[in-house]
């Protein structure tokens, strides 16, 4: 990713700000593919097949664009996802949240 | 993660629509850091420490709630991104979009 | 609202692309409140005190922003909406679209 | 737009869920416009003829979804945007916000 895009001078437009509205862009695209479903429809409509290739389009450029956010600004995305899923862990204890959709402040 | 969903009983709300607005709300999040910056300014801002944490925490949320998508779905999400970059690299041949940022229909 | 950016001097943010931004995160904010609900489930949420007060407060800051848009870009916005409007009475016809909540694409 | 939705018995898809989907992924839209731009760029090419054309359509669909929001869960949004306002006037008093983009918690 960081040759493909050094190789197109387009670093100039890879700034954080540039990056998460790309990021942003590219997850309402995915979102998209939803819009009118029910949730349980949702999980049949991703085999289609036409959607399907959409969907892994649209997901690859979140990624995509996230893992070059992270290349630009120096984050360990690993360390940061670890970190996270710690916080979560604090905040949604197995006790409290099982089953329960709220937000922690409201367990 | 998939430990982290089933231990709370989780998997009933992580459908893939909610989990594609799940990761739309949280990139929007990652980019309300740098709303009203220029993109310069959005290089330096990135390293500012309270903000540092919240933008590691919010790409961090951006990751995993991709990851759960692709587990949820079953898409090979090493596959989709390579397969991406290769329809990117034909999109975007390097003599034609070295120092452009227009989109691919318009150089 | 011209005026109260024009007191604060603000309008030197309010660029298109920012004001697009601020939109966006309005918009997901908004959708946070039904993040992990089913569809039917937002229509009683709505109502509860609480979110009904941080629901109406994020639906008029996506029609703020849209308005600051409009004001700043000169877009005569009730002639846009009458001309989508028509566009989209045309690309969804009521024999074709009646029940249906396919993209026209698809119909 | 009620008779629109009516006329094709699209009510059933119209909830506050879906509609907040929808409209965020017109403002994503709206922002995709502006992508790459310096933020002074943008204030020129929304007069670009095509891309205006797009940029107003997209801010009708924005407009569009909170006014069937507002529709469909009985918001007055008149009196919340005068709310909000006001609610804004108090967080950002002139004297403190004059020229500055920080957020009132930061002011």
């Amino acid at each position: 990713m960081l040759a493909f895009a050094r190789e197109r001078d387009w670093e100039q437009f890879h700034t954080p700000k540039n990056l998460s509205m790309a990021l942003a862009a590219e997850a309402a695209e995915l979102m998209e593919n939803f819009l009118w479903m029910t949730p349980e429809d949702s999980l049949q409509a991703v085999n289609e097949p036409g959607r399907r290739t959409n969907v892994e389009n649209e997901l690859a450029d979140v990624v995509i664009y996230a893992l070059q956010f992270a290349n630009r600004t120096g984050i360990d995305l690993a360390t940061a996802i670890t970190e996270k899923m710690a916080q979560n862990a604090r905040k949604y204890p197995v006790e409290k949240a099982r089953g329960r959709s709220e937000k922690y402040t409201e367990l």
